[in-house]
């Protein structure tokens, strides 16, 4: 356990850094969670560093052990926390092998195990708490894998991490370059891939969401580029009354992932 | 139209007191709504002054009319705005009638039309983006009325009205003072109360939402109390898979808002 009481202090500097910067945590290929309760879902291999305010550290009585410790006053710890109440843990993380490789690998193509049945892929999506809930959402409604485009938030920026409540360590993922040409590839190798879209015909539930199949959301304001609605086998829409224009794009991908599970068994 | 040029003006005081006091808002029976889209969703009878930035206003063609209207420079206005990027418009709306008045009606017993086919009661949902993602869900699900307790976030903040998109104006809602008793009472005339709980035994999927029924959501953190969940008829379930405990209690509401639409025919 090593005491760190300047905020000019290197370390300190880097752990701010890492919160604020998406280029940062790239470079380093390493990311910070925030809170006792994310920090429990870590997997031990990928924690760096623990960091507790001084105060955090007191009441602990389960100091962790060979990992490198940080404590730091509280005051110190407010000041690099991205929280406005912060419980005085935080922890270091290394980056899952896929995401540090910067182009996630084809989920498809070149995964050992088996294929997922129903992949979720994200095209633009910018909020950093809807994209953290449809991670947490994805892992319950059993969705194998994740993938986003490159103008999707960054998943390893605190607001996202903290959404997903811990989603981001057990759901795959990985990050495209070219998201409707891997829609294409997986419609070419008998995948069904349904695009969410306002303009479509075809109401959710009355889609056939059986065996393989891929779900696209797009961006919150824009919704699917039109590459991405072309390389989509169906377009669906979730009905709405009201005046509403659209739903929340993380509400949208929950009734959309739940439908698709709901046809597990046909 | 009147320019206001000092931030120690008592009107742009009173404007930052309604975005960031519910106890202000109580009292005035107004709050705030901020952004072009958004203001032009409210009734036109409920709006009592229109704020606009200088550069908004010099933007603008259709400047509103018979409507008292303040510009203020740039710089005032984002001091005054909740909004980290100011559109640079926002109006000072009246609240409507049963949210004024405290303790809204019971939406059964004293509603003059024909009672609404889904009721949502909400206890204990304390996150404004949460509160606002479900109303403007409700509304696009074709629920008829929101009920919710004092332990809910203020309808009104900023936060909760930039997320219904629009819909506090148009979902009826009110503010119940006992809600277990207004379950209780709905039950005792005749409609089905579900409750969302994680120790359910019932799948969502399999429960019968035919008929007049109330779906009732509990906090973030703790769910339903005891006395909610006793006056419900039956507790419900959405099955989650991996190792997630919840999900996001908006996400959860759009599902059973969605499931409970489905069955609108049966």
């Amino acid at each position: 356990m090593e005491r760190i009481t300047s905020a000019q202090n290197a370390k300190v500097k880097r752990v701010k850094e890492l919160l604020a910067q998406s280029k940062a945590r790239r470079r380093a290929g390493e990311f910070v969670c925030e809170g006792r309760r994310l920090c429990e879902e870590i997997p031990p291999e990928l924690i760096r560093e623990v960091w507790m305010s001084e105060s955090f550290a007191e009441r602990e009585r389960d100091l962790p052990e060979d990992v490198r410790t940080f404590v730091v006053p509280d005051s110190l710890f407010r000041s690099v926390s991205d929280t406005a109440g912060p419980q005085g843990m935080l922890a270091v993380v290394r980056m899952p092998e896929q995401a540090r490789s910067g182009a996630g690998p084809d989920p498809c193509a070149e995964q050992a195990g088996p294929e997922p049945r129903v992949i979720l892929m994200l095209e633009g999506l910018q909020d950093p708490g809807n994209l953290g809930t449809i991670f947490r959402t994805a892992e319950a409604a059993g969705v194998g894998e994740i993938v986003m485009d490159r103008g999707c938030a960054d998943v390893f920026s605190p607001k996202v991490v903290r959404a997903t409540m811990g989603s981001v360590f057990r759901v795959p993922f990985s990050i495209c370059e070219d998201l409707p040409a891997l829609a294409a590839s997986m419609v070419a190798r008998g995948r069904k891939v349904f695009a969410a879209c306002l303009g479509a015909e075809t109401d959710y539930r009355d889609a056939d969401f059986t065996g393989d199949c891929a779900i696209l959301i797009g961006n919150e304001g824009n919704g699917l580029t039109e590459a991405a609605l072309s390389a989509a086998t169906e377009r669906v829409i979730i009905p709405m009354q009201g005046e509403i224009e659209s739903l929340n794009a993380s509400v949208a991908a929950a009734l959309l992932m739940y439908e698709a599970g709901r046809h597990a068994a046909g």
